[in-house]
C-alpha cells in the first residue's frame, strides 16, 4: 500500500485531537471535522480546544471543518475517534469514501442495541470490503499530545493495513505495535471502562489501593473471560491493550470513567454528573451493553452487572463494592 | 489442624505489624519480636510504630518482645516478615519450634548469594518438614493497619497448611484466598519489586501514566516468564499475587519500591537513598538476583536487566528507559 500523506480525523474529542496532533507532528496532512460547527470554528480561531484538551496549542497546519465529505476528501487514511453510541449516525452523514481508504478506529465501547463493536459499525455502514484497523492501549489523550513516551497496538484482519497505520503514526514518543487481533483490541478498549468506573466507586468510597488493585485484578479476568468468549485472543488480554490500558484507566487521574465512577461512589446521581461535562462517559452505554451480552451468553461478570446495577438499577454503590469484596472465601 | 490461637510475629517493620493488628483485632494472641531491642521497648511504651507505621495505635494486647523463643513459644502459628536478604540470620538464632507448627512467610524477595526464596531459606533452616505457607498480594501495610478491604492469596503445597492460615487471617476486611501455587505465589511478590523501581523511575524522570502502564504490562510478562521457568503456574501470575500486586506497588504512592525508583529518576545516587531511610528496599536485591537468575537461564528480563544496570553498573537512567521504549517496532 502507498505511504499515508493526506488524513483525515473524524471527531474533535481529546483523543482524535491528540491524534491529530501527532500526525501533524510528522508532517503529514490533517483535516479535523467536528459535529458542532460554532465549536469547530471557535478552536479553529483560537488553536486550542478549551473544552476536551485545554492548554495544547493546536499548528496551524491542522485544518479544521465542520464538513465530513471535505474532510475526507482525498485522504488515504480516515481516523474516527466518536463515540461509538454516535458513530453510526456519523458515518451514514458520508457519502461513500474512494475504495482502499483506510479507516482506523479510535472508538471504545460496544453499541447498546446491536452488541456491535465499532470496526463492525464501520463495515456496516461503508462496505465489507473497506479495510478496517483498531487502535487501542494505555493512552491518555493528554500525555499524547504532549509528546510523553507512549505505547499503542493497531489491530486489521490484513497486517499490510495494520502496518500501513503503524508507519503513519509512530515516533520516537507514539509507539504503534501491530496486531491480527481485532476483536481481542477493540474489546480490551470498551470493556476495560466499565471497571474503571467500579475502580472509582471504590475511589468515591474511601477506599485505598489494596482494594482497587484487587478489584482491577479481578476485572482483568472478566475482561478476558467475555473477550475469549467473542473471539478475542487470551493473549491480546494480557498485553498493552488489555491489561495495559485497564491499568491507567482505573489509576490513573485523568481517566474520565474512573472520575465518573468517584462522583457516584461519592454519592452523586449519575444522570447528574453526566449533565455536568460534555465528555462523553463510555463505560457507562458499555455496563449496559456488557451487561446484556454476559445474560445472554451466560458468561459471568460480577464487577460489570454490579456496575450496570449502581447505574441503572438504582443499586447502593457500597453494597455493591462490599458483596465484591466479601464474596465466600474459595480458592483463588 | 487444630484451631490457631497463639500466634508469634517475627518481624516489626510495617507488614509485620499490620499483621498483628489483623491478629488482635480477631482475638488471637500475638508476640510480635523486633531485632532492636531499644526501638522495641520504644514500640512497646509508646503503642506507635513511628517509623514503620506512624499514626496506627497499637493495642496492648499485641505483647512486644526482643527474645525471639519467648515470641514463638507455645505459638501454633508464626508469622515471618523479615527482609529476605536477613531472613536466614534470623531463622538460625531460633530455638527448633514444635513440630507441626505453621510457618507462614510474608518476604518478598530472592537470597543474593543462593538465589533461594524465603519458603526454601525457611526450610532449609527449620528442616523440610516444616509445614510453611506464603502470603502475598495487593496489601500496602498502611491500608491493611487502617483495616480498608484488602484481597491476598496464601499458598501452601498442602491445602489444609493454607485453610489454617485463612481461617487465622481472614476478617471481613482482610480476605484470604488459598492456592497450591507456592512458588508462584512466592515470586510475583518477590520480582514486582524491580517492575516497581523501573516504573519510580519513570515516575521520576517526568513521564506519565502511558509510559508507565505500557512498563507495567511488559514487566508482568517478564515476571510470567521467569516465574514459569523456575516452576510457577501462568494463572497465578494473572490473579491477585501476580498482575494485582504488580499493579499496587507501581502505581501507588505508598510504594517504597517505587518511590525508590522515582529518587533514582530525578537523579539522587541509590547508595543515599537506600541510607536516608530505615525502609528496605526488597527490589535492590532482588534485581541483582534476578540478574543473575535470568542470565543463568537464559530468560529475557529487559526491565528487570536495565533496573539491575542503573542500581549496580551505573547506567544512566533515562537512557534505560528511553532504550525500553523505543525497541524496534515488531508485531506485540
Amino acid at each position: 500500500m502507498k505511504k499515508v500523506e493526506r488524513t483525515a480525523v473524524l471527531g474533535d474529542g481529546a483523543w482524535g485531537t491528540a491524534t491529530a496532533l501527532v500526525l501533524a507532528r510528522k508532517g503529514i496532512e490533517v483535516a479535523l471535522w467536528g459535529a458542532f460547527p460554532d465549536y469547530v470554528a471557535e478552536v479553529d480561531r483560537t488553536r486550542e480546544n478549551t473544552r476536551f484538551l485545554p492548554g495544547v496549542p493546536i499548528p496551524p497546519s491542522i485544518r479544521y471543518t465542520d464538513d465530513i465529505d471535505d474532510a475526507v476528501a482525498g485522504a488515504d487514511l480516515v481516523v474516527q475517534a466518536v463515540p461509538t453510541q454516535h458513530l453510526r449516525r456519523v458515518m451514514e452523514r458520508l457519502s461513500r469514501p474512494r475504495p482502499r481508504v483506510v479507516f482506523v478506529s479510535l472508538s471504545k465501547g460496544i453499541e447498546q442495541k446491536t452488541f456491535q463493536r465499532p470496526e463492525e459499525i464501520l463495515r456496516a455502514v461503508l462496505g465489507p470490503r473497506t479495510p478496517v484497523a483498531v487502535l487501542s492501549g494505555p493512552s491518555h489523550a493528554e500525555e499524547v499530545a504532549r509528546g510523553l513516551p507512549t505505547s499503542v497496538v493497531v489491530a486489521a484482519r490484513n497486517p499490510s493495513v495494520a502496518q500501513v497505520v503503524q508507519t503513519a503514526l509512530s515516533d520516537e514518543a507514539f509507539r504503534v505495535y501491530t496486531s491480527t487481533d481485532v476483536t481481542g483490541v477493540s474489546l480490551g478498549g470498551a470493556l476495560k471502562n466499565v471497571v474503571a468506573i467500579a475502580a472509582g466507586i471504590s475511589d468515591g468510597l474511601g477506599f485505598g489501593d489494596n482494594t482497587k488493585a484487587a478489584l482491577i485484578t479481578r476485572g482483568s479476568v472478566e475482561v478476558a473471560r467475555l473477550g475469549t468468549r467473542l473471539g478475542g485472543r487470551a493473549y491480546t488480554f494480557a498485553g498493552l491493550s488489555g491489561i495495559g490500558d485497564l491499568i491507567v484507566t482505573c489509576a490513573s487521574r485523568h481517566g474520565r470513567n474512573r472520575a465518573f465512577g468517584e462522583a457516584v461512589g461519592q454519592g452523586g446521581k449519575p444522570e447528574d454528573i453526566l449533565a455536568s461535562s460534555p465528555k462523553v462517559v463510555e463505560g457507562v452505554w458499555t455496563s449496559r451493553s456488557v451487561a446484556g451480552l454476559s445474560s445472554r451468553l451466560g458468561v459471568e461478570m460480577p464487577i460489570s452487572q454490579e456496575v450496570y446495577r449502581v447505574l441503572f438499577k438504582k443499586r447502593d454503590v457500597r453494597k455493591a463494592v462490599v458483596s465484591l469484596m466479601t464474596r465466600s472465601l474459595k480458592p483463588e
